[in-house]
């Protein structure tokens, strides 16, 4: 049954790429890299219970497996090309993985990702994906490279996946009228968007990034760290959609935005010259960037009130096994 | 806890390359891949109770875990370079990484494989590997290629590992002399030696080559199909262990032969005219292959007896959720 699933995958995810030259179906992928580029490469894993919650739509949990991937080849600056995909499943659930590809391919084909190889196992519902893609040699966007006086930038907005999966557990007694705002949050949380162009944008201008996987504290604490910096961020700056002010309180919504993961925007740092540029940039991609604060010295990311007071930050994002 | 797992892992797998540019620690790995290459790249998974016995040890799997992966670039005749490993696991036991990570360095070593990413994650224990490797342009041995007349070969010896697995599930009452027969097929099973030097004598040489994983019926039947030919094998020309035979009647010890998995020897086809110089080449690596049989016209693949008598093959070997 393997060669089934895995031809099943195949069918839906077919992308031709030139540089494929042994695809799924062999012991191995053979690829043709291109010239003197840099290979950029990455694995995350989707565990179900843990990820995402039992019932998702399999469409879904194949785009989000996706996602999550494509996000930090995004926040490296890469261009993707290829994917592994290795899915363990409880049984050979052909409705399951007819999904699946579905949204796994939808989000794979705008980017021209084309699925080279997979192992289908049995077990409980895990999904890894390895995703490959490329940068001009040493162009490559990383945690490291934030300097002083550095600006903080985040794209789009934050909280939006916590407070989905909130509304997702918490659903309304009675109709409410909100059904939209939930349904955006809830979306936000099911297909997030890699921000795979502002990243290949960003390559030279920024001077660290990452991605928001686990809440804003602890990536932007990870540039920090790698950078040898602190950041001191102001709540009144943090860009939250109307969608997470209408439904939550101004207190829950802020914790959604500082602590919340799973909104795989991208955080990173420009020299404060050249933000209006770096902004403007942005903004022509329609990914809109907010400054949300600067890069100063010391150690950790620091958060300031709007009335001037620090921020107690206690819980700083979500990680595995905390 | 993620990075702390993560750098011990890191800390006994490091690995020097120049190739490495960012390696463990960012949202993903940089690669400098050398030019003129083909990039050759698999997935394999490993899940306990499915691929491994509950208690089996943290180095084993380690070992087994990269293994599998390595003999999958083995078949395709790549040399490895790196790896990214997807590690769930059902809590931040720190010991079970330490083991983990002491198996699968003590195997990468050797070969030169760097770690450069991972991902831990909570949850049931599963291990994904994806490993990367090199052959010149064009030299990558595939299942497709083999030819009529072409002899059939295999590396090593076949059945071990199935009799490994079935000595653990049925261990002897009392001491029967035999415990270091079994330990010797334990040992096939727990730490498969992945046939890396083998693969990369075979470019230019095998007209087909697969890795012996799921039984020696079902990966020669994947030769069969992609080449669209059939072969025949004769029982009398298996090569089995002194362990397996000594301790495994005539049928069952053939049972394992051609039907257990988790060997990884090779599988491969030359031309009958080069059969020859290829088993000497081998020789002289220290690694043995043995024509088994040849490549006919046909489908599927037929297995004469010592009588001359054909086979019945009802049980083509393991396949997932079969």
């Amino acid at each position: 049954m393997e060669f089934d699933l895995i031809e099943l995958i195949r069918r839906h995810t077919g992308q031709a790429r030139d540089d494929v030259r042994v695809g799924i179906g062999d012991d191995a992928a053979v690829l043709a890299p291109p010239p003197g580029k840099d290979l950029v490469m990455a694995i995350d894993t989707l565990v179900e219970g843990v990820h995402f919650p039992r019932g998702t739509a399999p469409a879904d949990i194949g785009w989000k497996a996706l996602a999550v991937n494509l996000s930090d080849l995004a926040a490296m600056g890469a261009s993707p090309a290829w994917a592994l995909l290795a899915l363990t499943l409880p049984s050979a659930d052909a409705a399951f993985v007819e999904g699946f590809a579905e949204g796994f391919a939808k989000l794979a084909q705008p980017h021209r990702l084309a699925l080279v190889g997979g192992d289908t196992t049995r077990g409980p519902l895990t999904i890894s994906v390895a995703v490959h893609g490329f940068v001009p040699p040493g162009q490559a966007l990383t945690r490291a490279g934030a300097r002083l006086g550095d600006a903080v930038l985040v794209t789009g907005t934050l909280g939006d996946a916590a407070a989905g999966l909130h509304a997702l557990q918490h659903p309304p007694r009675e109709d409410d009228g909100r059904t939209v705002l939930r349904g955006f949050l809830v979306e936000r949380l099911s297909r997030p968007t890699p921000r795979l162009a502002v990243g290949t944008a960003l390559r030279g201008q920024a001077t660290a990034c990452v991605d928001v996987s686990d809440g804003l504290l602890a990536d932007l604490g990870h540039i920090c760290v790698a950078s040898g910096v602190a950041a001191e961020i102001e709540t009144a700056l943090l860009p939250r959609s109307s969608a997470l002010l209408e439904l939550y309180d101004d207190t829950t919504a802020l914790h959604f935005a500082l602590s919340g993961g799973d909104d795989y925007e991208l955080c990173f740092t420009v020299p404060a010259a050249r933000l209006a540029e770096v902004q403007a940039g942005l903004a022509r991609l329609g990914c809109g960037a907010t400054k949300i604060g600067r890069i100063v010295e010391g150690e950790g990311v620091r958060v300031r009130a709007a009335d001037g007071s620090s921020l107690a930050t206690d819980r700083p994002g979500w990680e595995h096994f905390a």
